[in-house]
């Protein structure tokens, strides 16, 4: 594995699964593989879960972290080649990547979608640039499309909680009062499609997500449709992928309530955090018993340890 | 002790003080209690002191530590209960706390007073909140009404200074450009006066501390009197508590001066830091010999240490 | 040694060098040192490269550390003895520099040049200020006219890199959008004149260096005739010194091309970076075989390694 950044860089997602679990019983187990080794994590935007799940990890491992809020405390990053930087841009990615390189052993970066330019958020433009000139291992923290480590991480979570060996998972859209960027929806879909799960994806007209992604996934507008015989239901806010970057209705009647909760087969609830209570959720499903966002915020320490100690073992 | 907020919280205050002796003799003689372990701490204001000596004090102690600068670097947190969040704020603090709790052993926190809602400043909302929602045991850095680390070095200092069984400590208002929480001078109330201390407080006229904290301690509105055979001065800056958080009057002949410090017993002067010079105490006092301000920044460590390891023993 | 400022701290550089060398074979020998040591990181402003590089060299020899922002997380910093700090400054210097010092075995502090007030910046008085009252060693990040460590990880770098026993060096001004410190410049003149080298500086009319740097040194002002014969082109903008802090004309004709290093005996490229594209150096020059930009900005580590060895072994 030379990067992190999808399901497409995971050998064997089961025996990814079985390395965490094992992790998660004996955290500290692997300390000598992380000695005089460094983790550097690079911001581009807020983090709260990440920033501390992924240091975690990373000390659990015995390893340094070194992190950086690249914007509020480094330079302003030039993207482009060829560029006569003349004007804000004060360092080239070219050289922010090597140099971290030379004093990282892996790299973990967050780079949010910009949601105004589709092309350039579903090439991955920032996180493909600093890995083109990444000189070690770099490890998805979230790119403008996908969320590996969440994704990793609910997929332990799920694996956790199933009652059933093929349990019915709805992902479902949920209001939001701003357009978010897909990267959580794309990456869980991209996920779950290749474990043993039925999954559903639950969302308003227009706001489909790329079929990049939902290829081969029943797609439904009618969420309490969706929501019948569920295990597991989903929720997430993005905002449409056909009308770039927008969310032209509010659709307030797609918040998941407990009266929704009832169509299911007393489904768990998941939600990767931060949340905006009763606008994506009502306090009853959040704080009900059946809800898994600690759970899920727990295991992204062990999505990262898993894939940090692939990196360190030279595995993957 | 499930928490660390104010002196109640301490079962022996006795025993807490010759504990702390005996970490600052040997600071690195506990760090196998720590190995593994991991502070969290979680800033909502500024911090210099607080930040670097419990940092200290946990890396004494053998534990990781992980930094959050929650408004800068993290999500904008909602208080209040059932709340509709489709504004401004994007995370509840029912969530930011579960989700901390996944990731550190002991979390400190930082939360000033509004100075605008005396109500909820003195239930110390954010702080007890945060209480409410966290799984493991929270440490305060200061509140909106206390700075309990900060008195527990004071008493650490105080201890070590004393040259009679029983000082006379004057805690003594003094000016300062801009309206301060009470904090540090209810918590110092609230520490000096379970101890063999003949504590006095001097204060303008209005400036009265909460009868929650003054009860049974000596208020004098003439600081020239209060200073008589004093051994100890304490100044701080507070704003009106019955005028809640107004400074009204400058009352700018409060500085603390050379020549006010002439009036005591040879007094010791100490101050909480960060202050301002010539405008809360003269340089001449401040620079002084009797002039205690860094050993104070010095004790927090080990205050911050004995609280710590009482919670790493499962003592209190 | 008491602080690391500039060359003059130096006992001997030729034995650091060594010192260097051995310390970048082997990063990890000298762990026992640092054992229970702090090294505390203050930023008065933007660092990516120093921040980090320093932070990997105190953990290679296995001190923990303390990163401080000091305007973002901290207070506002009083600079000036005197004042009736009844303004913006919460915090002075006197303070802030003897309370790290109860935190920290050694503090590294960067503080750049105003470039309004000569005097002062050429005094460097913040670096000043905070040595007169810190009581740990201080190590300078950058400070208002000089970068002793990047001087010499770029020393280290030409060791490594030379040819000749005696290398023909040019330090070449180079265009910038907007008025930098003379620092880096006067830094590189000071150290590399000790070595064994043919120094020269190369600068449009109206950008001499401080004579207090340049005596003794080579100053052309045609950049042309200075390539020629060059092993190594070190380029760096800098605003003038006679017209302090100002940069009149743009001079974009002083660009690094392959045209001009066609120029030299096929030298190696140096930047200390950040750098602008295409400003600075055309993409061709900083990304041919030449350029030795990120073994630079690589042996910052082994730099700050050597510094914080001697102060740990309290040598010099």
């Amino acid at each position: 594995m030379k990067n992190f950044t999808k399901l497409g860089d995971v050998s064997n997602i089961q025996e990814w699964l079985q390395q965490a679990k094992e992790i998660k019983k004996n955290p500290f187990s692997h300390k000598a593989f992380g000695t005089d080794k460094t983790l550097g994590l690079v911001f581009f935007n807020p983090s709260l879960r990440t920033r501390m799940s992924t240091q975690k990890a990373a000390m659990n491992l015995g390893m340094n972290t070194m992190v950086m809020n690249i914007s509020n405390d480094g330079w302003a990053i030039e993207l482009e080649d060829g560029t006569v930087m003349n004007e804000g841009s004060q360092e080239h990615i070219k050289e922010a990547a090597g140099v971290l390189s030379q004093y990282c052993d892996i790299i973990g970066i967050r780079t949010f979608a910009s949601l105004s330019n589709q092309l350039e958020d579903y090439q991955e433009k920032i996180l493909s640039k600093f890995i083109q000139y990444a000189l070690v291992p770099v490890v998805s923290l979230e790119s403008a499309i996908r969320h590996p480590l969440q994704s990793f991480a609910d997929l332990i979570t799920i694996e956790e909680q199933k009652n059933t060996a093929r349990p019915k998972v709805v992902l479902s859209w949920a209001p939001h009062p701003k357009p978010l960027p897909q990267a959580v929806a794309n990456s869980f879909v991209e996920w779950v499609k290749e474990t043993d799960a039925d999954l559903v994806i639950a969302n308003p007209e227009g706001f489909d997500l790329s079929e990049e992604f939902t290829e081969g996934v029943f797609v439904m507008h009618d969420q309490d449709e969706a929501f019948k015989g569920a295990d597991f239901i989903y929720a997430k806010n993005w905002s449409s992928f056909s009308a770039y970057g927008k969310t032209t209705e509010a659709h307030n009647d797609w918040i998941i309530t407990e009266k929704k909760m009832a169509l299911t087969k007393n489904a768990k609830f998941m939600h990767c955090l931060p949340v905006r209570r009763n606008v994506v959720v009502s306090d009853e499903v959040i704080d009900g018993a059946n809800s898994l966002v600690l759970e899920q915020a727990n295991n992204r320490t062990y999505a990262a340890q898993t894939v940090i100690l692939k990196f360190l073992k030279n595995e993957n």
